[in-house]
């Protein structure tokens, strides 16, 4: 490993380059990686902030995350190896997301998380700023929303004058710690980070907390809502989850066209 | 016929195909559905979700429906033809969807329908989940919505604990009873099916349903509203109705270029 | 002239196509009227339905209208022209919209209106059906809407069984009369009707009547709102309108590439 | 200088052509402006309405601003150089925006300042309507905004009958008065006016305010709002904003793509 700093991803470059050459990641997953930039960016999950990552499929220890630049534009060359702690193995110089330690704390909190999104979706930040709302499943496509999704308040971790980001280890650990058995965290006047056991599950479960918030704060609006039960959360995660070839094959079609 | 099992589609091919030879439905109907299937993608009323039949125009026993897939890429080759029941005759072990039971169940209540539309669209189901919230016409443009349509509430027909899916014929009929004289039927926590006379006029109106539905969601957090009479929906019907060429040209023509 | 009946239309069109050689209406007017079609669809105001007339520039008793169609397809040559009673006078057969007597009965009792537009845009629509609720000007491009913009409850003139259609003389006289000084009339459960003084003022008019709809909705949900002044909204009219080619020349760039 | 009177702008062109012939912008100032006026079409900030200025690099008595035009149209020929007092250079004829004077006061009042974008965006224009409301930063990407920003009612300086445009140099001076201290100024009935640091900072924080608009609009609909702290509002500024070229990038490659 290497010691933190201030310019620590040149840094562990030299250190790892030679230690991990054996154990580059599948081409296939870096693929799937880089298409799942490109949906949600098309699927309006992120717009030039924002980030998706993978657990690294030969090393759990190790996760995969674009280098510091708009989702969108992402490519196989850009995806950077990081340490859990998140520090950049190959990073050769490029600039790194500041909150790439959401992804490294959680993937070391829960070991069964496999993706992670990191997100300011737009029905999302104004639910994490109501005092006593938490976002809760009102739909059969969003059951992993479950029974109200905690909310990270950083001002707990980091006090009252923080920038709002995740930009260290003490501040991921805290927000992963907020997971408590959950698959989506709220970040107050921040936006939202949700896991899941593939890249495609968790960016369709990026798109339908989305949809789930926005449904959410229209219905609110007008009355009592009837929330689903934890039973009926569980059997949508049980099977409606099993579909999501069929939406991420039509979402990539559109972001390609729509790239082009 | 068949039987139900663990994989009924390849079962019913090898004792249908011979059968229905002669019964093929037109090419014009095949082509209608395939371009309302596009349609209903383009205006936003299904996304990868959502489905539309038709019942065979020389079967009124068989209805035809996609294969499981997203409702945008679907072509002529798709079309799958399906007994009352719910049971494929033709998939040749094409994985079909698990809410066929929606569409089979309704033709057989209803010998009136000639076509079904179920879809999750953006302002239907906030306003399936508001307690005591019906439905009702708001503007000429969707008389068919009457005067409040109903809720089909899935725990009482399926319990506490289902997936909100209409996956069999019991459920499916559960929901084709709740029609009881109305053309739209909103379920709880998932969407809505609604019911026409043709291709053209049920995708009318699953496009037409979800604007009321925005438009009353709207109008309600600002005050009492004026709901058409049932006298001023029924004229709408009659009359507003016989325009479904219109937007269909359009709409099909938008489909179409934005495809490309 | 020619006597009204079950196809008025090509009648009318033998007894005037002799008499109206010479006075046919300019070509670039008929271009505007075509333009106006396609920025009208292609900035939201009308989808398949909605349409926009003319006064006939040689013959003050006349007005231009394209036949029944959606806007967005309209050309020249599917203008027709009408006598202010609503009967075509070159249809040849061709069908016609429903409501023409919106526009007739409005130049009929306006001498000074050049333009009128029929839209059911998005935001007019809910503001249209609550009760005691008037659209009002709150912004500077909107000082055309004034100090609270009538609304033509057609049960007061066509009693509770009408279809909302403005589809004979004595609904669009009605209905013109309802205009009182104001440029601007909403038509519960229905859509609205401005008038201006040119082609391109009418769209302008129309497409910031639907911004100034949408603004009012949001704003009243949260608290009392300050509208314009009647001297504010006069001297908007006033300056601002003086600008209307700035939006038509961006519009129809706008409209045309995003048809092609 | 010139005198104000019914023509300026062609007699300030006599007399300052010569005088300013060594001092011509970097062309790369001019290229940022032109991108900045695609993309704060393409983000929705504006529409036909609403511009963008930045001080003349080589004379900060001076600043640069496009002639009277859509600001999607904008080439570099466009830009005109005006004086603090908002007497066009080298307009040399071409017709100027009625409300040059926001730009030009505000770089009187501010030195500090180097770029203003005035707007009439979507949220922004309800919340300044709704009476005792204040846009509050509610999120990490728009600290900027503070703890609330000034509102400014037009009747306090130029009384209850104006057309609400800034359109002379003392009511540019009474909105410029009102920013003390803060970044925006939100203008009742009518939009707001950002300044920044930077043309590429000023494009990010009016994208930004809009949407912090927007959240704040939705959230207070529910219930009680969390607002940044102002120690966390600088703290946002300081680190967030280090990060405009991201954004920045990818707006212009999307304005540029769906331009063609």
């Amino acid at each position: 490993m290497c010691r933190s700093g201030t310019n620590p991803d040149s840094i562990a470059v030299e250190i790892d380059d030679t230690a991990d050459v054996s154990a580059a990641p599948s081409a296939e997953l870096i693929k799937e990686l880089v298409a799942a930039n490109q949906i949600l960016f098309d699927q309006g999950v992120v717009d030039a902030f924002g980030h998706i990552s993978v657990r690294h499929d030969k090393r759990p220890d190790r996760f995969l995350l674009a280098r510091n630049m708009a989702p969108s534009r992402v490519t196989a060359e850009d995806i950077v190896e990081f340490t859990l702690d998140g520090e950049a193995v190959n990073a050769n110089g490029r600039r790194v997301y500041l909150e790439r330690f959401i992804h490294g704390e959680i993937y070391k909190a829960r070991p069964d998380v496999v993706a992670v999104v990191h997100s300011h979706s737009h029905s999302i930040v104004p639910l994490s700023i109501v005092k006593g709302m938490r976002l809760q499943a009102v739909f059969h496509m969003a059951g992993f929303v479950g029974q109200g999704a905690p909310v990270f308040e950083i001002r707990e971790a980091g006090g009252d004058a923080t920038d709002l980001l995740v930009s260290n280890n003490m501040l991921g650990a805290a927000l992963a710690k907020h997971f408590d058995g959950h698959d989506i965290v709220l970040m107050r006047g921040h936006g939202s980070t949700v896991v899941g056991y593939s890249v495609k599950q968790v960016v369709y479960r990026a798109v339908y907390a989305e949809l789930n918030a926005r449904y959410q704060l229209q219905a609110m609006q007008l009355g009592e809502v009837t929330f689903l039960t934890p039973e009926e959360s569980a059997a949508c995660v049980r099977n409606v989850e099993g579909q999501v070839q069929r939406p991420w094959d039509m979402w990539l079609e559109q972001a390609r066209s729509r790239r082009n």
